[in-house]
């Protein structure tokens, strides 16, 4: 199943753990704070769990959405760059 | 239907009038760059309007997700405080 998730992290060093952590599991980052890709169930539980260690003691907001072909089939994005930037 | 609306903004004018635009439409910040909340198919295709119109010719990454009650009863939530902060 393709999953969605997105963060909130105060703290810069566990926010790159996390971020590691999802490219660990073959997330790809479509935002700072996004990211998308198909998990297993077990992949799935095993990166929540992840995620919760390495953030260790520190605070973090996490959102994990399933999101079937339905879903993204009708996702719908706006993507301009900014002038001048490469960004 | 629900939905979930996600987006990197690097100008802060701009980022803050989506986030207004977002709150106009009923959606709850859930986190720093996420907006959910129930939209009907025309306030859906007004808010993306009202948000290119807003963004002007800035730069911006904008996802809009419909999450449907399979979804919703599936997302998975981390919520921990950085310890010492409101936060």
């Amino acid at each position: 199943m393709r999953y969605l998730l997105i963060y909130d992290i105060t703290h810069d060093g566990t926010r790159t753990k996390v971020a590691d952590a999802c490219l660990d599991y073959g997330l790809a980052r479509i935002q700072y704070s996004a990211f998308l890709g198909e998990l297993s169930a077990t992949h799935q539980r095993e990166l929540l769990l992840k995620i919760k260690q390495r953030a260790g003691t520190h605070g973090l907001n996490v959102h994990l959405f399933p999101l079937d072909e339905k879903a993204w089939e009708k996702r719908q994005v706006i993507d301009r760059k900014e002038p001048g930037t490469d960004e």
